[in-house]
């Protein structure tokens, strides 16, 4: 399986900054040169990377938001940190943190005072060269993108690269960066990936599954009292002919009640792997004490957030593609480039979706409210409800705002889901947490499809027909060429 | 991780039988020495073995029992039989065939007329090898136990040696012998051995749903038609306070009603590997249209059935020690050699049981009843509910009997369990395909604790009190020393 990550990444970094080939709004850049990678005395396989001095100056698109909630970053009671620490800002480790929520997430935390690393092995990247796909946005390389938020914001990320399959290297990212919280966004995530062929479902269930047990020991060995904050996914419910609640279900059944974990429908290997992470997680809360708080988030749209937005070279990833691409964001595209959207089946598909800066928001909710000893917390993280025609139907509505004639066609479902369905799920424990939700206004769909209209000579149109069907998945590797 | 395969074994066949080191009743045994090795046009890294020509005498305890039922092994009308295959038997490979409820099915099978063939990496002897570990009953090789098999009833079973997570064994193991029902038993299956460290959680849960998803990819792939007959556990429900259904259940919750999968709460690593694969199959009868029956099986007791008595070389496996050994069966053992019937807290753990005599039954009753295409079937397989305290008041009357003074001790609970608890679990609809269950009696218990009184000598007492805590695990590799 090339596609497997057989050990961590040993990892180069280049120490002179170059911009990446497609510049973005002419803006001019210049980064530090310098920068520090920690060793350590155990052996690792990993690479640890820390921003360095700023050497140079940097022109920036804004100014950097004002970290104004740097209170919210103070260790709480139960957390890991002794009375004479109590001055230092929380550590949050975020696995996965060169991802599309990764990174806006490593971001925010960052700009609100946390003390941030990100684990990453960097496999997403990879993914794309394999499959010859690529960002609508292009983006930087991780460490040129940390290089810039700290020559931006004065703000130092570290950086661990490596497989946390690997127990080895992830021991030591605990041993050196004693996170009070992990935030693991760091699996495959993609639906359709898992889909592909054999070996990429195995590659997801293993990656997944194993990469978050390993997770969990490593709470349980070095720091006990740390809060997982695992991303699952609304997909974890499937599509139950009654109301979807957050995480557990009070049922009476021949005269007895008592609450149990909501029944689980997922549908792919993909979300059955989110599935088994909850299982185990919850398991060791009952067992060790392990501290949870399960994200079941919904789709994710949009690109930008307040610390993204801060330089071209903090520019979040844009996956329009049939394996990666998401409904609405994908829909953006296919309007920008005069490409019909496509829906699939009869398009009555319901699912909660959310803005990628309520993602953050709701991420940093969670840390800031801690989920207690022994208890797996589960929230349903999304803010609105929409079908795949409702969908289409505002994109339609904005692109004539913006003079685009967009069409819609219907393509057979390369999924097996039900396409016509009751949808209630509720999501109220974050709004009570405080959260503000930006919700899917005419004013954000016309600036979301303005963005994608900006890169629409990036679009490869290749890549956004679906490749990938839940019933043909077979043994044979799957090769999708390179255009 | 010392206790992985890497890769498929390669096993060389000794061609001289000799009876394992420690004669049983006196039986001096003979049989035969050649065997036929197929070969593979493919690159095949396993080993078939057939049983070869009866070349000498076979002295045995008892006659064949009738093949009275060979009826029933008749391919169905949805099988992969065509035409004028009518007449040719059901062909089941049994995946873990080596082990203790494997062992006694594929000879069951293969008694009852059904075409078997046993795929087993062996894995089960390595892990004793390892722990230091011993079954209390002698237990012939593999080899040996087939050459038997075939000397004492003229029945050859197949035998293919490998690891069915290298998916090109699997591969080779199914377009060889056409399995008409796969029926897989074929994980690792006790839940302290999941609990002994963190290398032992993640190769418990890699390989038994790494290794059930290449059963799925391969009947899609290769045998559509094919029936899985999984092995599940009882224990992947918990202990809710309602009773438990049969896989599923129907909530009504905020006016609406929907039949759900049952909710599961498992509590070991192994458990939750289960509840992983139930989930995965579920999918793939819904997406590929596999027809599928989850056996959720309680606690199996008892050792002998009509086909592993006729022979020593037949007899089955007993594990009696703190991390294979279960409650009644270590109960018995310990009433045995003297030792307290130790009972883990306050003893009102209640399961479901069987005898394995009913494990085969239900087995065979699934294969001759199989489920339709696209059908993920749910049966609880036990037969009678148990508290651990109403067990030990069972074995204690039984010794009595005997002349042996039974005492019992309460021990620290090393599992993380409720210990006093509602339980009611449904268990009808194997009894509607015709299971007559052999409930646990004085009389059974009377000859089981014979049983064990007559391999006490066998009895390593250091094996018996638990040495694996739910709450210890923790990273470090654990070697358990050999005594």
């Amino acid at each position: 399986m090339a596609h497997l990550l057989s050990t961590s990444c040993c990892v180069k970094i280049s120490s002179s900054y170059k911009p990446h080939g497609q510049p973005l709004n002419q803006v001019r850049t210049a980064l530090p040169t310098s920068f520090t990678i920690q060793t350590s005395k155990a052996p690792f396989k990993g690479l640890v990377f820390q921003g360095g001095k700023v050497g140079r100056s940097c022109v920036v698109r804004a100014a950097a938001a004002p970290v104004s909630k740097e209170a919210s970053a103070q260790p709480r009671s139960g957390s890991n940190g002794s009375a004479n620490e109590a001055s230092k800002a929380q550590r949050v480790m975020v696995i996965g943190g060169d991802g599309y929520c990764g990174w806006a997430t490593a971001l925010h935390l960052s700009n609100k005072g946390y003390e941030v690393a990100i684990v990453d092995s960097l496999v997403r990247r990879l993914f794309d060269h394999q499959l010859g796909l690529d960002s609508l946005t292009p983006i930087a390389s991780i460490h040129n993108r940390l290089r810039c938020w700290k020559a931006v914001t004065g703000k130092t990320i570290e950086l661990f690269i490596g497989d946390i399959c690997d127990f080895e290297f992830l021991s030591e990212t605990f041993n050196s960066f004693e996170p009070d919280a992990v935030v693991h966004f760091g699996e495959q995530r993609s639906a359709p990936y898992s889909m592909i062929d054999r070996s990429r479902a195995v590659f997801t269930q293993h990656n997944n599954v194993i990469g978050t047990l390993n997770v969990l020991f490593a709470i349980k060995e070095f720091r006990e009292q740390c809060h997982l904050v695992k991303l699952g996914t609304m997909g974890e419910y499937g599509t139950p002919n009654i109301d979807i609640e957050e995480g557990y279900i009070t049922i009476t059944h021949n005269g007895r009640t008592d609450t149990l974990p909501y029944p689980k429908q997922a549908s792919s290997f993909y979300h059955l792997s989110k599935v088994h992470d909850s299982n185990n997680i919850a398991f060791t809360c009952k067992a060790w004490g392990i501290r949870a708080t399960d994200l079941n988030q919904g789709v994710v749209y949009g690109v930008r957030t307040d610390e993204t937005s801060l330089h071209e070279d903090l520019c979040n990833r844009f996956d329009y593609d049939g394996v990666f691409g998401t409904a609405l964001n994908r829909f953006c595209v296919q309007a920008a480039v005069g490409h019909p959207l496509t829906v699939y089946g009869k398009g009555g598909q319901t699912r909660g979706y959310l803005d990628i800066r309520d993602t953050v928001q709701c991420v940093e909710l969670a840390i800031a409210n801690p989920a207690k000893p022994g208890e797996f917390r589960v929230f349903n993280q999304f803010t609105e409800q929409f079908s795949v025609n409702e969908l289409a139907a505002l994109v339609t509505k904005a692109g004539a705002k913006l003079g685009l004639n967009v069409e819609t066609i219907t393509v057979p479902n390369p999924r097996v889901e039900a396409e016509e369905h009751y949808y209630n799920a509720k999501h109220t424990k974050l709004i009570e947490l405080g959260l503000k939700p930006h919700l899917l206004s005419d004013s954000l769909l016309d600036s979301l499809l303005n963005f994608t209209v900006q890169f629409k000579d990036r679009v490869d149109r290749k890549q956004i027909m679906p490749s990938v069907s839940w019933r043909k998945i077979g043994v044979k590797p799957q090769t999708v060429p390179a255009n």
